[in-house]
């Protein structure tokens, strides 16, 4: 038996991939197939209510595709699955040679627009997919998420605090770094604030005060420990007897020359409780004791209570961000759009298949600004094209090395701030925000047109 | 900067865990508190349309116990955040010293039946929270799902195909492991399929079939490298059309003495396309060729294809089934029910809060069963109760060492099949199931009494 984790290494990722990737390459293989091909990752729709996505998950992308290798165990289990001796000699000495552009994690982006786009010999390009996928999904879903949330807030201060139910250990570590790029002040995971340099913030449980006879000793035994940074919880048995309780732990602080930081409501009627509590430590002089709420909050929760002027100082939020629960998806998809034959001719490519049109060719995201700054259009055109306003995808790998120094985790935050203060109010509404405009230019639609007609001349009518 | 997946290594996994945990046990280390306590781990509520729970992650969740130590660098962090050094020195020496008892892996189960019970000194056993309540959410929300999924396939295969957008590198391999456990054939995860022993099954892509010239060129490259075992994707550009061209590519294998596995179908209107294509194929005498259908899959839209009556011998499902996605947590919870005191007494315990009422006390579940097996009624009961039925928690774990061999995975399997099978048909309705009897002996009832009353007493309306 193997430990409960110890298969989830960086030398194991290269078979943390779907079959068909490997029957495909093995097939490539076989027909020596070689030539470079580009792939592109992009979102296809965005998810009810949402109105952009905030892109994350590039630096692992990165990692990985410079350290992919296929070890003696993976070729031994790859054999028994039945691949040929020739294809397994090629994956013994695989690595990643292709040259990658993306855009910038934490980026604004919208529907359809290439965010990673691989050129590499079509098989390394194709063999990288599944871990593309699955690393952006998550993280680029759960930023997007975590920034309605930090939007709702209005400026008061989220903290991350979905572990135990983030869907396992990989996702506990991604959710608090996206949340982290999206605004969130903190999380209550530590192995991902030791790993990722966030702030790690935690209170009490109800197991702590019941552990307890009293209440009160409860709470005295953690100020104790804590004097100056206790945050009591006070919903164990009744919110309000729980909230004279911590004044009276306030006072007793006090006289020590110390301060209790604060108070949790986890449970019930969060506006109304809040502002009785709030009313009840005022009237104590203990004005400075702050009030903290979680319990099955999200946007939508945090938006009701600033309506209700609940007196909140900031939000826990767990489950509903860290799942993305409304939908815990996205459809992030990696096409092929171009490929090259032996004579250095590149095709473009696209799929007709019902509702799953893709766009052909290599291509260049641009980003069309008003006088502000604030962003007024994007335009994806053809990667040779010359358009106005910023290029969004940048060549960040090439020839299976970073070109360009990873960012560290502050400037990806930094720089989700800046696309989030540039995107005009109306696009950032939690519900029935209009669509932000992407255009397609005029060559790509002309490319578009002229590969329909070429597919339904030899796919369809034709019987060959 | 750490690699993309170095942290995640098993040495690591004590400090996967909210802070709070860490300044709760810094403060029972403070004030002295090395009683053993008693946490029940249990899931509050049945999500939507779920009428019972398939238990997974035992496995990982013992070996993790076994195994949880803090480093040197875990200890330098803690230190950092404020942690003081009588309690590092106590983390420095931390094993987990507890007893476990547990329902076996692959049980059915329902809210609010514990299915771990771990007693140990309160701070190992409160250290351990987040662990247990990440693994257990993530594994029995999947195999809880994919049981659904399984049931309604009514026989015909279903595999595991959402590596892609499952929620990170985690959630893939336990999502596989939870679908086997639940019934699916295998996965596409090569990963999970090495690491879990789990058939791997894949067919082609897209972008297979778009980097060829023609779709049969497509086609005839993988069938020449897998004659015997293709599964061509026919609906890149039109689905009759590829089916056409699939038949073509049999016929040709059939001179070599092969055969051609499938076609798989990934559009459009799945009924009706597969009965066409099943027509096709029969009336070319290809009678053997297998129809794989997937795209957006999961228990209703199956249902509907079997009613339907598609033509479809096997299922790939994804992100519906691998992400949960409609309603993608569990209400999993852990929480304090016993104590003891200096004097070895036991105090049971209860929570109060608005709607997250706790049972108190260490409690034992026992299944009643009709003459056939078949079950009938639940009842949990206090721990040292007699009672009718079968015990459902047994001893796994005993001062820290795994006392019970783990079952292999296949062994997990067969229990959940087992128990299914002994679930009444009514509880496994998909929608609108009845609630499956569970009732409380009336000792625990007394108790729960007797408790509501004493909190009352000296917690609500006292201000001490």
């Amino acid at each position: 038996m193997k430990g409960f984790l110890a298969y989830q290494t960086e030398e194991n990722m290269s078979l943390f991939t779907d079959l068909y990737e490997l029957t495909m390459c093995a097939s490539y293989f076989d027909n020596k197939k070689f030539e470079p091909a580009t792939f592109d990752l992009f979102i296809r729709r965005l998810p009810p209510e949402r109105s952009y996505f905030l892109f994350a998950g590039l630096e692992q992308v990165l990692l990985f595709l410079e350290k992919m290798r296929f070890t003696d165990e993976h070729i031994e289990y790859l054999g028994k699955q039945g691949f040929e001796e020739p294809f397994l000699e090629y994956l013994k000495n695989f690595k990643f040679t292709g040259d990658v552009c993306a855009v910038p994690e934490g980026t604004v982006a919208f529907p359809c627009e290439p965010l990673i786009r691989v050129t590499a010999p079509i098989i390394e390009a194709q063999l990288v997919e599944t871990f593309l996928l699955n690393t952006v999904n998550l993280q680029t879903m759960i930023a997007t998420k975590a920034s309605r949330v930090v939007q709702a807030a209005k400026g008061k201060a989220v903290v991350e605090f979905g572990l135990r139910r983030e869907p396992g250990i990989d996702a506990g570590m991604k959710v608090a770094r996206s949340c982290h790029i999206a605004g969130c002040s903190g999380t209550s995971n530590v192995l991902a604030g030791m790993t990722y340099d966030i702030p790690v913030f935690g209170t009490m449980a109800h197991s702590f005060v019941m552990s307890f006879e009293k209440e009160i000793d409860a709470f005295r035994a953690f100020a104790k420990t804590f004097p100056n940074k206790s945050t009591l919880l006070i919903d164990t048995y009744d919110d309000m007897a729980g909230a004279e309780k911590a004044a009276v732990i306030a006072k007793e602080l006090e006289e020590k020359g110390c301060r209790l930081g604060g108070v949790r409501l986890d449970s019930g009627d969060l506006a109304e409780t809040s502002k009785k509590v709030r009313a009840l430590l005022d009237a104590k002089g203990l004005g400075y004791v702050k009030i903290f709420a979680s319990g099955d909050l999200d946007e939508y929760k945090i938006t009701e209570l600033i309506t209700k002027d609940a007196k909140i100082d900031a939000f826990g939020v767990g489950t509903k961000m860290g799942t993305s629960a409304d939908h815990p998806y996205t459809d992030v998809i990696y096409k092929l759009s171009e490929t090259q034959n032996g004579e250095g001719e590149f095709s473009p490519i696209m799929k007709l298949s019902e509702g799953k049109i893709t766009l052909p060719a290599r291509k260049q995201v641009y980003r069309l600004k008003d006088s502000k700054g604030n962003y007024t259009k994007d335009l994806i055109t053809l990667a040779d094209e010359e358009a106005e306003g910023e290029p969004l995808l940048v060549k960040v790998m090439e020839n299976g090395k970073i070109t360009k120094k990873l960012p560290a985790l502050s400037e990806i935050r930094a720089t989700a701030a800046e696309n989030l203060s540039k995107l005009p109010e109306q696009y950032k509404k939690l519900t029935n925000a209009p669509t932000y405009p992407v255009e397609l230019s005029q060559a790509l639609k002309d490319l578009i047109k002229e590969l329909k007609l070429k597919i339904r001349n030899t796919e369809v009518t034709s019987q060959n």
